[in-house]
């Protein structure tokens, strides 16, 4: 990955925003026209129009798009893009949904981008370089303690079973006027930018975190699954962002009801087996 | 009430955003002070400045405020403030939550503002002229159907007991992936704009909701109580804002459990004593 991938991911943003502006709290909702057509065609052009710019400059390259599937599959770098995370969001007129750019090495997230074309905000995480948002250089914040943690999470509804008694254990470690609902990708985003300490999802696709791993850890955090291992193209979907990676073990303990320092124990073998 | 009053209101919004904008996104962010000093600041800085204007300019009216409380507290007009409503969203950097002033006049809100200072966003309502988003008029939009409505609600925590039942009731109505969470007062302000079709809260305070009223009915829409009684300054906190009156009717059994269309019967004697 050199300058020349940086420069694309740019140019791959401006061409979805120049596409999802126009059709952001548009007339169609107004029309009972709700049925996600609106934001299917958003979602398609933007899609279309990043994908063109890569098939020209890299012709050889991967595609995972939420849109139009797979191109070169086999290839070692892949571009993973989602035009619109936070469709909802976007619907509803919320101006913090986002496009995420992703560009995968052999299945890691090497470069991410997550752009908001409404209010002109864009983060870019490289990994080796750092984050930025709107470029100038961004750092997560410490957390002392999990208990004063900002944590973000999309839905309560994306949590089935298991997972939410693992969501509910964190939950109830940090104090509950500092949970916060709905944000998608933003979320990530503002914890890449100091404001958020912690974010815990589920259900998510490739193409919704992958673009948020070198903006979160470039920016000093870290993500994981929910065991604590990195996440690659292999992924379960299941996903921690946090701040201060020295907060990892807390949150482990919490989503696992297990409190080590209560002589409990658990499997955390595969714990500090983070980073690639 | 006159346009002396509302050149007030528009007065109050500008002392609190200019109040509040140099917090935002604050270096205490990354200080470890999360423990809401600075929101109090902020919060604190724009309910003084707004309260100054209003003793000058009508030493009688009566005030509530979120941080300093109550003035004049039987006078008929009554000034309701909440410099930020949506403080979890300040503390997270996200740019939509909101300051709210409302004049009540014999306990009915007749002027309300929503103000986004970051955004510079605004909405004006006035019972018997209508809503304004940035100074043009702004419509809710109608909604033909429950199921095709997108419904937001600020956290899932705020519904204890059987509330959860009741509004489990209506999320089970609309479609899934059109339940949005977060968004505060912001939520009100996109349902006057015709975005957001629905909006179900409990545990709000009167400075929560005196404001949204104004502003939701005077775009087309409806506001009341979880028993569909209008809003005054004696209601319970618990909210319903719906851009189509019309799915008043819906909403209603939806969060009774009670389908009124398969027979079964519900004491809705005081459904359609809506009007003030």
């Amino acid at each position: 990955m050199d300058r020349t991938d940086i420069e694309c991911a740019l140019r791959l943003a401006d061409a979805a925003g120049s596409a999802i502006r126009p059709l952001f709290r548009g007339d169609w909702s107004h029309e009972q026209k709700k049925d996600r057509t609106f934001v299917t065609e958003a979602d398609r052009a933007a899609e279309a129009a990043m994908r063109s710019i890569i098939e020209k400059q890299f012709p050889s390259d991967g595609i995972v798009g939420e849109e139009y599937g797979l191109r070169n599959e086999g290839a070692g770098r892949q571009w993973v893009l989602d035009p619109i995370d936070g469709t909802t969001s976007f619907i509803a007129g919320r101006p913090i949904f986002g496009t995420l750019i992703a560009l995968l090495q052999d299945g890691w997230p090497v470069l991410g981008v997550i752009d908001q074309p409404i209010l002109n905000e864009r983060w870019v995480g490289v990994i080796g370089e750092g984050t930025t948002f709107n470029g100038k250089p961004v750092r997560c914040s410490p957390c002392g303690e999990l208990s004063q943690a900002v944590l973000a999470t999309t839905t309560p509804h994306q949590f089935s079973g298991d997972d939410v008694d693992a969501f509910m254990g964190v939950a109830k470690a940090v104090a509950e006027r500092k949970i916060i609902y709905g944000g998608d990708c933003y979320n990530y985003a503002l914890c890449a930018s100091g404001h958020v300490d912690l974010v815990v999802e589920a259900n998510l696709q490739l193409y919704d975190y992958a673009a948020l791993v070198p903006i979160v850890e470039g920016a000093g955090g870290t993500m994981s699954d929910w065991q604590g291992h990195p996440l690659d193209a292999g992924s379960d979907g299941r996903v921690i962002a946090l701040g201060d990676p020295a907060r990892l073990e807390d949150v482990l303990e919490a989503m696992s009801g297990v409190d080590l320092d209560d002589g409990h124990h658990h499997d955390h073998d595969h714990r500090h087996d983070h980073g690639h």
